[in-house]
């Protein structure tokens, strides 16, 4: 049975679908990056992405990157070779900033905490109150962790620092959470945000982006770790005049503009509660479908994508394929310990209700096809009910 | 709470979601109407027309128009002013063809027959049966009535002409019907048929197209209507060298040019069991809500678009408002003695399961918030059933 | 040796190239034609068409057909059966008109003038003096010939007509000329301007339009032409309400929109200068060639596109399969008597000083290519030389 | 005069206006970077690139960056820290890779070579035959220098490094190279080379590419230098599977997809050829125009963009800003000490004829402005003369 027609449901925890005033800003004609149509473009776009950031006192830096490029900058901007860096894993995007501080011959300690939950702030507490050296020059956290569906309060994690007294920069990945999730640069005290553009920022992927504050500057100067690609000095100092030290991937340049413009025009306060929504649609989907989620608690559970943990009869790998195949729906894979026990259904950036329904259908008619005994429409109707308010 | 964000579910039964295939022919640059490359485009382009029509002896005939363009063509081609036009109405389209005749001063007949039913042949037969004067020049059936979600039998229709031993023209229209159901000219014994590009030609609308045969050709070399812009005669002609008598819409014709690949690459046998299974799909899900299809029957229900009759206290109107205001859903209204009671669904074209779904809960939401006692997720789970093959 | 990589230059007199912002108007996705949405983009589009148009009075409809539609459009919503209509041919799309209405029946003469000209008033005014019995209910005349390049004073002819005291409905084909030259509906007394879609409303063909006043309505009311498609009627009442009684061509219109806010913001004064600037840098070239333009005067000389007369010796259509194929330009063939002894460059829409040199450039090339003895360079220093203002 | 509408000429060297083609392949749908269907795109996606850089023993990487990205990663992956980089400089672009080497913290020896002329072999071999002691475990070298429009002989500064008998890295630059010049990846032995996407790969910027050869990937095995980013490890591994280590800038991978598809089809000789018929137009303008090139020799003159020289009374930014706001025709600067002595015309990628013939009408516009003494039309008609093999 043939059912791939029609439109693709993507629903990987990002890239999302693209709207298409989005890829339509992406389409306009190549021009000079080193004129003056696009020097306006670009000074036009760096207040708005501290908007996004939620930060007055912040300076964004734009890659052409992945994620894990914005994540390395945070790190070789701040760092001199050897410092220590603390990195709290919760899932394996968190995992891996371990990983790069290590490649990159930091001195790093990763504190691996349980599937499914948060980092918690005490925790953190502890690691820094014993750090009595000084040793950690960076403490890395994860805002939103894309392997299980798991947020951090970023903010109880800043006052774990604080209470500490510790004065390791605080860098914190917020590549799925920010667009998505409330996410206060300046008021919760983040030295380094690191985000990508394509989850909340609506984009296709290739850019990697920094928000640092006053203290990362400060750290900048003093860091002696080579860099240049990810150096920011240069890119600040030239981003003052509209151009990059470096021939900058323009299109996506263009659609991050227009994008901004629709965060900024729908609220941020409207996108996180849109997200909500249709986050704890899927929840009562979930619940109705007799399943578990990978995030532990509600209070914990993501608003950008949602980890379902299947039955153990069932290989989730195998419940992904058949939906690729057969109903046009992509799903995310389980990673780690996860494989082949979880997927992740991506909810994020612009999506409607009917999205959502139409994926949870397909979910159903994958996991009955899987052999779970689950009542077909069940996540639907929960779900429907929800939207209704009801 | 605005469920604005993300893909319209554009479910009116056509013009329905252009493949991204086509989209992109029909982007493409502009080029010399009257130039070595657009005479290619044309001349290739014909053939495959003949195939979808599913005739060999046919000629295809396009304009740049609606549908109803393609309506009067048949009729100014091939009749002289007062002759007679024998019209059998099942709906709003069906009654159409009988103004557009009247207006064109045809000495028209509009036998009237009740919504819900296809066209009978027998009855057919008795009307022809009793011209003895041979009154009508041309008698025009509708395969796929879309004001009701309703398909005749086309073939039983020649039948009963036949054997009333009538000699007037078979005026066929197929807007709806054509690449979604099983449409044979040549076996059919149509003379002339008629459609538009925006069903299940899969482009947006502008073109309006016509097949016709020897013996429509016939009748064009006598019929002494007055008439220019839709004159079968040049446009034939010029085909022949790859062009047109006049500006044709090129960015419509690269475009039809790859539906029609599409269309043949898939098969069209596939193309009509695909629009049959999705059909029966939503019509599952219909009898689940305990509502009842304008269609009377099984046998007439159209697999492009079903007709449902809302229950009585319920304004249809109002719900497809709400559905597209909320849900981002845009479903048909009901034409005619159906306005206010009946909405349609469109699911013809490039449309996947999970597309259906949707659609299906989505409507499920409006008739629910609309105050029908319906249980939320039943027509989903119908529908899932039904494809899952249980 | 291939030169055609890269960009198309399309200089024949329209289609012109597409301006993005249009292009990607067009690409807006599918929406329900009879739905809220729509319904404002028709009711804004309305007015911006008549400040194109330059009337308060006037009343513009729009056919998804060829600029010939429209045409037809005009006879048949005014006229009767057997009326006498009036045309002056001055080139063939002028004389196309003239068949149109044979063809449609009415009792046409056809003033057959010398190419090259325009419409001289005072034969205007002979012929309707001498139709003192009212014969002529309608006069046809053409704002700018597309086959000569030839422009008609048209206010000249209505002063023409007043004069004769003659009370036929004067229509007016402006398909090339709207939008690139002034065109007056109101202070010129034109009663139907007729336009399409692909040449100054800078879209792809596939929109004829009129623009009709309250004498054209006048005479529709009493007009007894069988027409169904092309009636005025239905369109402007469901205009009314931001709907089309056919499925209208969506995109086209969408497109449409925006190409009338880019000739609105440019402002038409703007609009008229610069093509009347393009246009004599074409023309200065032609004369640095050695060459002689169709237009026998500069006064009758078109702004949209030039006529030129090659050399007795050289073959005009070889010398555009030869751009054609070798320097990527598409130019437009001479038409009727001019077949082989004139080409034509298209210089309408958005078009800038260097697509005009480019364009130049490419025909010097094939003219010389062709043994025409001319210096290259010529026409382009010519050119540049004017465009410098010097 | 505002002469602002119509097409941008965006004649910077690189990026270049984008085929048409390669536009739509990165308009696809958004698709899942680690399923199926992009599996089969990257696997296909490799060979092409190689067949490209003329090599079957080179393995190629490709990263979300600009090329300056590219070039770190030559660097980062083959040495370890405080080894010896030997850069020649004879430009802005060979320079900086140099500071790339210096910032990374690599022992670097630039050696400044006058400007206008590629690199002498003889001086890279007393060089190398001077570093005895091996010092220098990498040598940069240039193919194309992007701000002068001076080729490099690869092949014999290979043959310098080889009669040196020196076993460092051969690294060379190829980013305004690649798919314009012949560039031989194997027979030449280069050992990594370096390119960007959006220069004669026909895309948008984005992408930074190398290919490695055997040697370099045993240099890779031992180098020390922290790298995370850039490593070309574990993109290798991934490669093989069809996916990427992180997630992959998939739009402007569909669209290299497309673009390799176009250089293979026409064939790296034609392409090559077609690149040095351009050039060599310009250059003849260049001297109609009785200017000089920045390329002090005609050996040496690049076919990917030609630096030119202005009158000593001219200032080159005042000219580019002139061109860019009155002509819609975008150059490049002088860079450097030509900063106001030069500019730089692009004739790479898919150009045709006429956009070189606008671009020099456009400059010698531009010139004529700024008050240079030259004839109007000259350059064209030395360029049209040498198009038409006279």
């Amino acid at each position: 049975m043939n059912s791939q027609s029609g439109r693709l449901f993507l629903q990987i925890p990002g890239p999302a679908n693209i709207p298409h005033r989005v890829l339509q800003a992406m389409e306009s004609p190549l021009l000079n990056h080193r004129g003056a149509e696009f020097a306006e473009i670009c000074k036009a776009l760096l207040p708005k992405l501290k908007a996004v950031f939620q930060t007055e006192q912040g300076t964004p830096v734009i890659f052409p990157s992945s994620g894990s490029g914005a994540m390395e900058s945070a790190l070789v901007n701040t760092l001199s070779p050897g410092d220590g860096v603390l990195v709290f894993a919760i899932g394996n995007f968190s995992a891996m900033f371990g990983e790069i501080s290590d490649h990159l011959g930091f001195s790093t300690k990763v504190v691996e905490l349980p599937l499914g939950g948060g980092i918690p702030p005490e925790r953190v507490f502890e690691e820094l109150k014993a750090d009595r050296a000084g040793k950690f020059k960076a403490i890395v956290a994860i805002h939103n962790e894309t392997a299980t569906g798991v947020t951090t309060d970023i903010s109880a994690i800043r006052q774990a620092i604080d209470q500490a007294g510790h004065s390791g920069l605080f860098l914190v990945d917020t590549i799925s959470g920010l667009g998505c999730m409330d996410f206060r640069f300046d008021e919760w005290g983040v030295d380094v945000a690191i985000t990508g553009s394509q989850k909340g920022l609506l984009l296709p992927p290739g850019l990697g982006l920094v928000c640092l504050n006053e203290k990362a500057l400060q750290a900048y100067r003093t860091a002696s770790s080579p860099r240049h690609y990810f150096d920011w000095g240069a890119i600040i100092e030239y981003n003052r005049r509209g151009i990059f030290p470096y021939t900058p991937a323009t299109q996506l340049l263009f659609g991050l503009d227009t994008a901004l413009d629709m965060l900024l025009e729908e609220g941020l306060e409207k996108i996180f509660a849109r997200h909500a929504r249709a986050a704890e649609g899927v929840r009562r989907a979930v619940t109705a479908w007799g399943l578990k989620t990978v995030a532990l608690t509600r209070e914990v559970a993501s608003n950008s994508l949602t980890a379902v943990r299947v039955p153990t009869k069932i290989d989730s790998d195998a419940l992904i394929a058949y939906t690729e195949k057969h109903l046009n729906l992509a799903l995310g894979n389980g990673l780690g310990e996860l494989s082949g026990k979880a997927f992740r259904i991506g909810h994020l950036g612009v999506i409607n209700d009917l999205e959502i329904l139409a994926t949870l259908g397909g979910v159903e008619m994958g996991l009955h096809r899987m052999g779970a005994s689950l009542q077909l429409g069940s996540g639907v109707a929960a779900c429907q009910e929800w939207f209704l308010g009801e």
